[in-house]
């Protein structure tokens, strides 16, 4: 029985909410204090443009915290275990934010979009908060604020044909991560070559609330010959390519070390940053779980997990399972679950219990397409 | 055209999720990353059984944030206005919290429950993250973070009933405010006399989550002599009440003076706190706009407002209309909007915007009913 999501003033509208609804968002959640589409009716079909065409996803949600002052890089680095050596305008940065006992708080990109300007494109959790208050606390020469900025994607294989159209053939050169300032007749906004798919793609961050309609419009409208339609952060791609939604695979105890995100966290940096000492020693004590992917038997789901499932190994829980889907690219049920160390070898063999009886899997990693 | 609410394991589901949504849960949101009731498919009925009977809540959602440590008390006098001399174990306190601008970022309530522990009941903002940062940033010896706690309040003219027959005759001697730990058959909880309604209640701090059904069944059982049922924080009653929402009645720069809150903003005690410099600043230049009361003209409204509605005077904007609704004990079309000073005295004529035209309304003082 479906649970009708209230329209209210106290959750926030992003500057595409209106285009989208016409558009036929049937069902959405809340992220960041504001409503996020999740689908338009039609899974196969959103999953299908994603993957083999072009779809535009209203992903305003994901809100920017801007740090804008003397010490904005110096907040910026204080905030993030990723050494900013060689940050630039124009070259955004996965930036992983953790607390002072080294837990993941939050995984978002980061941008500097001028010489004493830096936004966090962040995911569900008050990083403006988490900011400001170090910032004062810390006496800091920075503003902490949320820009009107709103991001519209643009995700897969021909989003470059689509882009290209739109803003010229110079978005054909930019690099993953990359982003530039641009306008489409009064539509200010800044183009990155980002998204959360594997797909490819782009993200107008739109810098004036005031033009969602016209931005959607000119999207859809370039898009067109291209067969673009409405999509959301997509459930089963993100499965498939072991993207982190934090939040869904993260509890109050998970370090970005058990995510694989490694690379991120740069503890040997001489900079100091928020949870320094503490990710050292878990750097050094290694980790007692990771973030894999699985390959679940019987017949294909039809509907997601809505509650993790736990996941065992010799009659021991050996962890959870975050989110699942029917794969149609590995023609099988995947799941991505945080697993314990005893239970990663791929090919273990693991039992899934969902709500209707326990299901045979076989550990893989990530990505499992 | 209704948007269903997505269900899955990145929004968290409260200890009584599972009871309220079989008891009938036909709309929900989002508050704190958690699902929160909003309506069970009667708004008439459970109004009524709010102002006139006794409804039981689901409010999970009202999130703990425990400060636990030699600087546990320290912490809190830092990050609240309120002067905090005389808190005690067992009395909470309404405790607004600004940041270093003075703009409120919650309004919770404060409860000490050890001699250094001290919980915030927040409203909707991750005020784990502000307190735990201010506090790492300072390096004050405390622990911040959220315990397994959660509410599910008892409202309405007969509750003291209810809960008496529940939980003994002693619940009748508590103050407003004031809290008591408790258990019933190994079912632990504290118990406070308050909850968002001003219809008098109780809110049992559930402190064991996977109790959750079971203090549900608790409650229900012995509410049914007096036709409990269930209900949520209710629309129209908190604006007959005045009572605040926050996010849906602030902006990014509503401060605690204009709301009202004066009486907590304690800007000229002794103790140092977040925001003092500028709060004194703002008090000492008086506030350019205030929340009021309106009463609206024309046909009952049948739905809520979807958006802010501005509100005009002498064809100038004035404010905007947070939430109304049709008031079946003023018998009139109510409202709490946030009023420029020109036009706050009550029996001000100002004009309502909604998207179905023009309404008329008169300024009245909070409460309205």
């Amino acid at each position: 029985m479906s649970i009708a999501l209230s329209i209210g003033p106290r959750v926030r509208k992003s500057p595409f909410f209106e285009a989208a609804r016409k558009a036929g968002m049937s069902s959405a959640s809340v992220y960041n204090h504001m409503y996020m589409p999740t689908g338009y009716g039609d899974p196969a079909a959103e999953y299908d443009r994603l993957v083999n065409h072009v779809a535009m996803w209203d992903v305003g949600v994901e809100r920017q915290v801007a740090l804008k002052g003397p010490d904005a890089l110096a907040l910026a680095r204080y905030l993030t275990p990723r050494n900013l050596d060689g940050i630039t305008i124009g070259q955004g940065k996965y930036a992983p934010i953790c607390n002072y006992e080294g837990i993941l708080i939050n995984d978002p990109v980061l941008l500097q979009v001028g010489e004493h300007e830096f936004w966090f494109s962040i995911a569900d959790s008050d990083i403006a908060l988490w900011a400001g208050g170090i910032a004062g606390a810390r006496g800091m020469d920075v503003q902490v604020f949320e820009p009107d900025v709103s991001p519209l994607a643009v995700q897969g294989p021909k989003s470059l044909d689509v882009v290209a159209d739109l803003c010229g053939d110079w978005v054909r050169d930019l690099k993953y991560f990359a982003f530039r300032e641009h306008e489409l007749n009064g539509i200010p906004f800044i183009l990155a070559r980002s998204g959360w798919s594997k797909q490819g793609g782009f993200e107008f961050y739109l810098r004036d609330s005031s033009k969602g309609a016209a931005l959607w419009d000119r999207v859809a409208e370039a898009g067109r010959p291209y067969g673009i339609g409405p999509g959301t952060p997509n459930y089963i791609e993100r499965v498939e390519s072991g993207l982190v939604s934090y939040g869904a695979d993260t509890d109050e105890m998970t370090n970005p070390f058990e995510l694989g995100l490694d690379r991120f966290i740069n503890v040997d940096q001489p900079h100091d940053f928020v949870g320094k000492p503490a990710l050292q020693a878990i750097r050094d004590k290694g980790v007692s779980r990771r973030f894999m992917g699985l390959l679940i038997g019987g017949e294909p789901f039809v509907t997601t997990n809505e509650n993790w499932w736990d996941l065992s190994w010799n009659s021991a829980c050996v962890g959870y399972v975050c989110a699942s889907a029917y794969s149609p690219r590995a023609q099988s049920n995947i799941a991505v679950a945080m697993v314990n160390m005893d239970a990663i070898a791929p090919g273990t063999a693991v039992n899934v219990h969902t709500e209707n009886g326990i299901r045979q899997a076989e550990v893989v990693q990530l990505p499992i397409v």
